[in-house]
């Protein structure tokens, strides 16, 4: 399907068009004259003649000239005649902004697959329905109704923006283009019932006028689509930012009420942002700023900052917010002050932040000496000028001095400037320039925060595949027995058997069926030992009283035994007894937890967190699609909150990190490998020693789907 | 001192008095006027007979009349002279821009000092020195150089601005204005050598045009004072909203470095703000939004918000952050929905967030009439609309709309627009109004935020002395003599018989000095035992093996015996061994930590968390001043992170939280019974129990003042 002629028609129909521009009808018309289209304008409805002095016709099929797009605004139960008729006439792309489909229920449900199906039939791009439509800024094409189109003209530049919402989006416009802020398109595709952000998202990253892409976002609809995308945006070092809305389960309720979007739990898109190296902002402003930011500035090599300031508060709240956002401040290089020195000789210090004397902020060559000096320290890989209360047309010289230094500067300079309207002639200068500037301190952070992040996960991507991973220990066929063997569900020890096939060390540990065998086996594992029942009804041991640890010797073994059947039977009559585990007590270490879990979307997802309260109560845990990279599972391990637990903390040794990373790929291949049977895994605890002596799987429990 | 005059003079001289307007000295003049100062302006410089048409004055008592306010810019060796010759003359108040003061080193830290002892002999009330000055919105009295002043007019107001920061104070001043936000008064005091942020806060706490007050701080000097006043502005119901900058080490750095403020430690203030009632915001634009929602706006009851939106994304976002701010949005009561279709017979449905049809947005009298509805609905406490893209004049009638319909609202509504310039005719007009708007929603959540915890700390505060505590169990001398007994330092059994002495309870355990002793003791108490060194010299047992656990009959214990004293004398040779602590096994309980701390401002602050990992990795521990209130007791347990885990998590009891509660008010008691002889304490663990079970102080460190 072509969406380069959705996109940059050079012929286009209005279909339902009106004289009346309150109307959607009328609207489109005027918004593609009023923005300068150069192509030609049909206008389609039966009722008129003429609307104005255009020609209106009664059909597609009576238009007498080829017509690269419809812009279709009737009715909903006319649209599937009018794409049907389009289609005959070989019209191959259309945008629908009629509503009645599928945000309405079951019937306008059914309208909308009858649309999808006529589409496809016709192998025609179509946009919407329900949605403002496209702008094409770079070829001043406006195929949308939405008010921003009053705006006096179009500001093209590099960003394409697809937006969920069609009414923010249109809003978001407005707010970034009042700071000159181009784009190249903006797409709101609504219900999104052929074309969803995903296609229009492989679109942009193949478009030689886009370099950034920005996203409103409520979810996603083709998931395996999206990855691949994503992928290919980092190769073509295109950045994806996104502002993916619906967080929390509040949020996420209303946007699922809101449009026929399917909301996908927020900590799996996460998760995939991160991997997938896409950056999430969380507030509207820093999505138009951020993609601004990269579109402007390249990218730092690191995460140290250098502070240039006009005002000591200004310095003091930027190294607040950098620190909290994981950057550094240090302290510069100390030739910066000799190289200072020899720009001005009153010069006496200097730190960072470095507040600028009176006489520095006022002659524009020794400014930019200064700016020279200091932003070419090579402590900094990026550096911040801050400015405040500077009126008229002495602002407009400061922001010239900046736009004028920062052209000899080899690494990425932001700008804050912390006052209002009486500094605007110089905010306007920054705008219009190509130094990243920003209003608010904490934008401005944001901002180069994401360039630092985006530029670290380039820098340590690897592949995304598994590779170095060996094969399974043991032939599907085998293991899919082991999975299988029971109707009811897996037990630990063919859970436990399953993930030794795929080299995840596991307890020591044998099955018998009679206390005999039991305790004949409890001599060749050595005790203490745990005994725990085997049965497929029985998912959690403790509640059934199936299990007894620390067991010393043969009477306790006996005794358990007993008590263990007792507590069973009483638990539960119809559970079936496969029989007896007797495992060896693992060493005491550090109890971590590896999950999987089956996302509708993005199928299975990996989750590690420390034992315990950590997960359930402090919610630190951290999750990645499967399969893993050495990366990802590195990163799931250093993202929590509790890792120095992990890395050692007060004297203790380091865990060994390397025998969990492998565990985690391991259980990644495991979930993906077998995802079409297991709908969740539980290794709970994994239990991890220091570094070199490896991990352990003392519990699991593997659901299978049903 | 009077700061009645500073604010309000009738008469002022300004001191080195100049003609180029570029000059601090050129702009004051300059300033007066230009903003109507209707009172006297007298010039003085003896190098000018008249600057302009104005007579200029050799010196201050020169001036043939009564001078309320000198403004002071010569050099700043000349202010002394000049502040002393102005207090013969009665002058009563002055603002000293000049700088060369402490922000400069040990000379001119000098000349401060000499400058706040003429102050002080002639009970002058004295800005400054090296500040911007002061702004009087109300009589329209521009005292400062700030090139804010370009503005063509002052906006009055009701709120007071104190910044510690000239620069960001004039920016954040035009950024306000620029909103149509108006001020009672701007002071920024520079050194502060005489009167400080506190002072003024004083002030205005009285005043009748002041009702918020809002302060830009790095740092408080006057600490006892500031507590003072922000219970005084409690009772007079005058919120204060802080930005306080030099959060981070690295940021409080830059903090000292950049004036002569000392920066407390920031967890400090945190939890002295969260103890006073004082609103604290993040981010500049914040201060005055925030400031500007509590001087329109009533306080809401509660903290559920119903959302009336005309974009469903903007709904699914203002959701995502009040949920994170810990608000709630739940569904609206059954009879709004039937309400709603009295006024609006098509209407079928109501949610929250609740998404206007087209044709409630563009009705006003519908859209009134639904705003009504739903904003009296029972189960919101406060009410936010959000509006996107509507163009020029529809954006005014739609903003006319809310402003009428609020009329009859009685609870709090904030609006937030998300669209830009094209909608400025309705956000001007919003404004305007006293309705609080915000262009981001995330500064509208925050706001409200603010509104709701403010509003619950009103609710719950209750009497902040320490009533309701017993007096200590034993007379000051008893306890002070356990405090001295050794010159060393206090043993961790005197430790315990002090805590005992103010009702925390302790383990179970006696001392003894030799194994015959010992023994006995042990057989008193009951096995199993802990054996522990007392020794003034040995701090941390462990690391020196002066302990042993769970020492469960007599032969261990003489072997523990022999090993700790073999381990001691190894560890320290010249270490003094008092005895040997016999102690009870305390019983397995939650273990928590509470700790005391000399602040240097602030004095004694009691500090909580959960044992081990949670304090050092995590972070989450909560602080407070002492003494500390029942309350001030409760939040901080409930402020932590891992507070589930006493609450009672997975089936797990609920934990002693009212012991806890005695323990930290008694701990507090203690802290500032002995302040002057204690620098730290670290109770650690404490063992707590489930509800009804009480605490047990396990171990416990006091370290002495030296």
């Amino acid at each position: 399907m072509s969406i380069e002629k959705l996109l940059k028609p050079k012929s286009i129909a209005v279909v339902g068009a009106s004289s009346n521009i309150s109307r959607v009808g009328g609207r489109l018309y005027n918004h593609l004259i009023q923005h300068g289209f150069k192509g030609a304008v049909y206008l389609v409805n039966p009722r008129h003649q003429h609307i104005g002095d255009m020609k209106c016709y009664a059909s597609v099929s009576d238009i007498p000239h080829a017509v690269d797009t419809l812009l279709i605004a009737v009715p909903a139960n006319a649209v599937v005649p009018v794409l049907e008729e389009a289609g005959k006439a070989n019209v191959k792309s259309a945008v629908v902004y009629s509503s009645g489909f599928s945000e309405t229920g079951e019937d306008g449900r059914l309208k909308q697959e009858r649309l999808e199906q006529t589409a496809q039939a016709f192998e025609m791009s179509v946009c919407g329905p329900n949605c403002v439509g496209v702008i094409n800024f770079q070829d001043r094409i406006a195929m949308s109704f939405s008010q921003f189109l009053n705006v006096p003209a179009l500001i093209p530049g590099r960003i394409a923006f697809i937006s969920q919402s069609g009414a923010l989006g249109g809003s978001l416009l407005n707010r970034a283009q009042d700071k000159k802020i181009g784009f190249s398109y903006f797409v709101s595709g609504g219900n999104e019932a052929v074309l969803d952000s995903t296609d229009f998202m492989e679109y942009f990253i193949d478009d030689p006028n886009t370099s950034v892409i920005m996203a409103l976002l409520e979810g996603v609809r083709k998931a395996e689509k999206f990855l691949k995308v994503s992928e290919q945006a980092l190769k073509k070092n295109k950045p994806i930012i996104v502002m993916k809305v619906g967080k929390t389960a509040a949020g996420s309720k209303a946007a699922s009420s809101h449009t026929a979007s399917m909301t996908g739990s927020d900590e799996v898109y996460e998760g995939i942002f991160r991997q997938q190296g896409i950056i999430r902002v969380h507030d509207l402003d820093d999505l138009y700023l951020t993609a601004s930011a990269f579109e402007k500035s390249q990218l730092p090599r690191g995460n140290r900052v250098g502070i240039l300031t006009s005002t000591g508060g200004g310095g003091v709240i930027l190294t607040d917010k950098l620190v909290e956002s994981g950057l550094s401040v240090p302290a510069p290089a100390p030739e910066t002050a000799l190289n200072l020195k020899r720009v001005v000789p009153a010069f006496t210090s200097v730190s960072n932040p470095f507040d600028l004397t009176a006489q520095l902020i006022n002659d524009p060559e020794l400014f930019k000496k200064a700016l020279n000096v200091f932003a070419n320290d090579e402590n900094f890989d990026a550096v911040i000028v801050a400015a405040s209360m500077v009126a008229g047309e002495l602002s407009e010289k400061r922001a010239s001095f900046i736009i004028e230094g920062v052209a000899s500067i080899e690494k990425p300079l932001f700008t804050w400037w912390a006052a209002g309207s009486l500094s605007a002639p110089g905010m306007e200068k920054l705008e219009a320039s190509r130094v990243p500037y920003f209003a608010s301190a904490a934008q401005c952070v944001n901002a180069l925060t994401a360039l630092v992040k985006y530029a670290g996960f380039k820098n340590k991507r690897k592949s995304r595949d598994a590779g170095g991973l060996p094969a399974p220990l043991a032939a599907e066929k085998e293991i899919i027995a082991l999975l299988t063997s029971s109707q009811a569900g897996v037990t630990e020890d063919k859970g436990k058997q399953i993930l030794a096939r795929y080299h995840i060390p596991v307890t020591v540990e044998r099955s018998g069926q009679d206390l005999a065998a039991v305790s004949e086996i409890a001599e060749n594992v050595g005790y203490p030992v745990a005994l725990k029942v085997i049965s497929p009804q029985i998912r959690h041991k403790t509640e059934a009283g199936g299990l007894r640890l620390n067991i010393k010797d043969k009477t306790e073994l006996s005794t358990a035994f007993e008590e263990i059947s007792a507590n069973v039977r009483l638990y539960d009559a119809r559970a079936e007894i496969e029989g007896f585990l007797v495992q060896e007590m693992a060493a005491p270490g550090k109890e971590v937890i590896i999950g999987v879990k089956q996302d509708p979307q993005f199928g299975p997802v990996v989750i590690f967190g420390l034992g315990g309260i950590f997960v359930e109560v402090l919610k630190d845990f951290s999750l990645r699609r499967a399969p893993l990279s050495e990366t990802d599972a590195r990163e799931m391990i250093e993202a929590l909150k509790g890792y120095p637990l992990l890395a050692g903390v007060r004297g203790e040794k380091r865990s060994d990190l390397q025998a969990i990373v492998r565990a985690l790929m391991s259980v990644s291949r495991l979930a993906l490998d077998l995802k079409d049977m297991i709908s969740e895994i539980d290794i709970n605890p994994l239990m991890v020693y220091p570094e070199g002596q490896g991990v352990k799987v003392v519990d699991c429990l593997i659901i299978k789907k049903h």
